[in-house]
């Protein structure tokens, strides 16, 4: 084969894997920097030099470039001029080793606040009222809350409550209180377990808009069926957490 | 005011409640249906009719064709012609209960299988060399693999591992055994405890690309430290899962 032709062929190639290279090294550093963002590692909020960080990672100034674009592209930073590349978007934690309402688990970072949508008694479909331990079509009291923390829009939860708690719930301060703490008022007993389950997915048009959210922006969907300490489940809620603002931690045993 | 202005004014803002409306119940059907997608609710993976789900969950089918569209825009249902709507991608469970390896944790599932993209020590960043506890540019052991459930790609994995436990890893069977055997087998030690930290983020052009997803799609992020028993932190990894194959499930205590 002729030295052109080699050369022709072998020049893409080479091209290719080092832009596939770099693109593995961006997302490498990214999730190094996303953890710092996270745990509030930058002074300021603000990030060193590009430069600064290419040194520090030993990775060229174009890889650093292509770690930060991942990152401003979730909606972590922003490029600020005269100022450099700062933290935007603070990610909340929230507690995977004990079981808290909203408001509970965040109220070291602000005020949690409630937009009630709709609140009102439903016959429950059957899986609803197959998980309650109710009769099919027996009333629930369905809630439909955007939560916000702060002002801004967190999550968006769907909560379905059997009707002899729930009718307690109608009057009570939603905007301000979490249901949890409802639940363990009205019923004089405290909470037990739950059982929670956690997804992410890509927000539909219409969640996005009520999240205020980018289409298809990524939501982590927490189902989670709560029972009283005495065994009863009284609350099925389906809750999307905006992806850039939510965090979930805890800690896992290798034995049980 | 003219009866005529009334009615051009009137008549689109219904329009448009109604079609909010829509969006809700179709994203509060969407919920449930998702449920049981998951848990293999459907018998043969076939969902009823749209007019049968319709009247069960007492909505319109225009809803019902809505809700529908959000499960197949997210990866989860398929029309097929001649046979109606089926599941065609499994959310695997994984355990928020204990900590596992992927093939341990999903064994009942199928064969998990490692593609090593990248394996070799590498001088240790400043946040994994904290992590870890190791000094700065102290050599760890860095994996990257692409992990695949019955041959379908399931997560992107990339693995810090101080070198002295590191090193005996080189040459092991990465291809086909967790991380987690091999340390606890070249350690004599049992793993102690993990620190996890979950989130939803879009994945990246690349990183979708290896995934075999669509560009942006939702991926589930897991960051997770874990220590051998003696409380040595031995393993960091960053863990993205593809949003539509995998489901994190647990359960959580009110008081621990």
């Amino acid at each position: 084969m002729p030295a052109e032709r080699i050369r022709e062929h072998t020049v893409p190639v080479a091209a290719a894997r080092r832009r596939r290279l770099r693109a593995d090294q961006a997302r490498q550093l990214a999730d190094l920097l996303r953890h710092q963002v996270r745990t509030g590692g930058f002074p300021g909020g603000v990030l060193p030099l590009e430069g600064a960080i290419g040194h520090d990672y030993r990775v060229s100034r174009n890889t650093v470039r292509q770690a930060l674009d991942l990152l401003r592209t979730e909606g972590l930073l922003e490029r600020q001029p005269g100022v450099g590349t700062v933290v935007v978007s603070e990610k909340y934690p929230h507690g995977l080793d004990r079981l808290q309402g909203l408001a509970e688990t965040l109220h070291e970072h602000g005020d949690v606040t409630n937009e009630v949508r709709t609140v009102g008694p439903v016959p429950a479909p059957a899986p609803v009222a197959r998980r309650l331990g109710l009769v099919e079509h027996a009333d629930v009291l369905y809630i439909e809350r955007l939560r916000r923390l702060n002002g801004l829009p967190l999550s968006l939860d769907l909560t379905y409550i059997p009707m002899d708690v729930g009718a307690g719930l109608i009057g009570c301060d939603l905007e301000n209180t979490d249901v949890f703490r409802l639940l363990e008022t009205l019923t004089g007993q405290s909470l037990g377990t739950a059982e929670i389950t956690l997804e992410a997915v890509n927000a539909d048009v219409h969640s996005a808009a009520v999240l205020e959210a980018p289409r298809g922006a990524a939501v982590l969907m927490l189902e989670r069926l709560t029972s009283l300490s005495d065994g009863r489940p009284v609350d099925l809620e389906f809750i999307r957490f905006r992806g850039d603002r939510i965090a979930m931690s805890g800690l896992l045993r290798r034995t049980l």
